[in-house]
């Protein structure tokens, strides 16, 4: 087999973009000149990467968690709400790994970092003497969550953002926090919650 | 606001998803009853996570690459395939990080292992005295090359294939290898390859 | 050969630890009973895993770069601390990749994300007319930093740290904040600062 | 407080450091015209990149347990060789994570590689009517293995390996072969392999 003049063009055409980057190929590799067959998509796989659409989704079941933890109070009790927060915790946290970076909006002084499972907990539902100035920030009547990125950074199997999320109320009131996530792609394939630092917007003076 | 009977149906619908993985959330969040708003898909990001997608391009300009030397050598002679196998070494392996895990399917004894450039610019295109066994594999007449995966692993920014690479000559001989190779996403977003094991298939006995 | 009562005991000593998790070894394989001849560790290797103590350096260069743009300021001026800033964020930030998630602890409004090397270099050192809010916080006399870390995450190529930061300025006062960084090692080996949360903590009420 | 000379030289010497790279400051931090106060060093931590020495370890680690294998089939039978073989496997290769690509030194055909933990159990073992051509490879009377790496890359939370690898028989036999091994560090901070590349090494002609 020898290659005609149209072929021998089309290998010199990919040629050029060699220099400076991984070479880009034809995408049409099935063309009559192509000499690369390629792979199968169909290939068994396993992926830790993190997408973009997994982060996003990641950030909507954190926001329905929380209506969801403050509807179940309302309607339910405290001791519902606490089981719920309790699941949420270990579904979306990653405190089986060790300690989270779990700076939350409100917390002060000595137990401003809940790098622990149960300061965590306190944080969201209160009621733990270990915890006293803790109110339960999950039990403040939240209907609505809102996320608006300002930036994504996926390192790989981790992923960070950074924004603002703003949180309403069953009575109309409107939080603003500023809020970075980091999460990490566990043995399951799920994304977990390793870093959360929260705070209000800086007021100026 | 309270929330209707139906919208802490579906809150509640949402929640039972919370135990053992993270929150599944419905993916209707513009409908009536949701409580969150989805972030934006226009974030600026910067991704250095791996996608399947890239991984076969980056498998496919291999092959095309490897032809166009071929290709190169025959048209113009050893001086410009010497040139092109350059700048494909220089723009699809790692050698600016150290040491890439390279074994050609054709080297011997202390040379079985080329982390360096010059060990492995000596195995496609051979001539270099140090390396006297080469006679430049990449030399040999190929035309075409397919790729047939067994698997593959994504870890985040580093993605890993292992499989058969079937290649033909320009006078019709077919040679198949088992190839494993390693690619590493660099800070300009393109595969390198960092590990490259190439073998022929074993023939028992 | 066969072996000797003793070093089949050895081996099934070894055996014991497998179930459960990777089979751990003696470490001393060099005794007679040995039967696995260790790898060299002077192998060429390319590292681009992130070390605790390459975090903790990180972390203490970006102190003396505060400490160093509030001096140069105070002693050569202006146009001197503006040239050392931008030496500064060219060096330790990550504006190559892409946008940075960067949170300053004094920014407001729409202005409160600085996810361009020019919304950084003007919240260090000011005077930029599309940040009319800036006043310059490396400018402000800062000569000592400590960092306090409450919890840091290495996930590979990248690691984050959450804590408190206390910088002491010239004429004594104290500023304490709440501080998240994120780490990523690039191509040249350095860590570049990817995700920066810095807040004032939160006063109660 | 003002600085004197000498502290003010001190400051100029780490900033000649800045540019080109990220900041290196002293190290004697706390000398008397030190400015930044490190972190300590016993933060909290998860660390799930890995080490060199972690890596060797597994090395180890394996070469053990092959030999283990041999050993018990040789005193126990095939039975308890399997079952060791089945922890061995569980413990050290990463099959519950999807494919593990596995390319055996001696396999063959369509049976090449071993992406399932029945393949590969079987091509340790053998007695799988499924893998008809397997006659166990780690019943071969193994009695000592040297690994001798080429190079090493570590991605963050993977680790690859390229060298020699060269087993002995209770018969004084000595078997190399070239073995490429990627590790992935579990969440539980364990190293698995999730790729191993084995084979005879080229002969020539």
């Amino acid at each position: 087999m020898t290659l005609s003049k149209t072929s021998i063009s089309a290998l010199f055409a990919a040629v050029t973009f060699v220099s400076g980057s991984l070479i880009v190929v034809q995408t049409s590799v099935a063309d009559s000149s192509s000499t690369v067959i390629a792979p199968s998509s169909k290939t068994p796989i396993v992926n830790r990467a993190i997408t973009e659409s997994e982060v996003l989704a990641a950030q909507i079941a954190w926001g329905e968690a929380l209506v969801a933890i403050s509807t179940t109070y309302d309607m339910k009790g405290i001791d519902a709400a606490k089981a719920l927060a309790e699941k949420v915790i270990d579904a979306a946290y990653g405190y089986q790994f060790g300690p989270v970076l779990f700076n939350p909006t409100l917390t002060v002084g000595a137990q401003t970092f809940r790098t622990t499972r149960a300061g965590a907990l306190a944080y969201f539902v209160g009621g733990d003497p270990a915890f006293p100035m803790d109110k339960g920030f999950a039990l403040k009547g939240w209907r609505k969550v809102e996320i608006k990125n300002a930036a994504i950074f996926i390192s790989g199997n981790t992923a960070s953002t950074m924004g603002n999320v703003i949180i309403t109320g069953k009575d109309g009131n409107v939080t603003i926090v500023d809020k970075t996530w980091q999460f990490f792609k566990d043995d399951n394939g799920k994304l977990r919650i390793i870093l959360h630092h929260s705070s209000l917007p800086y007021k100026g003076k």
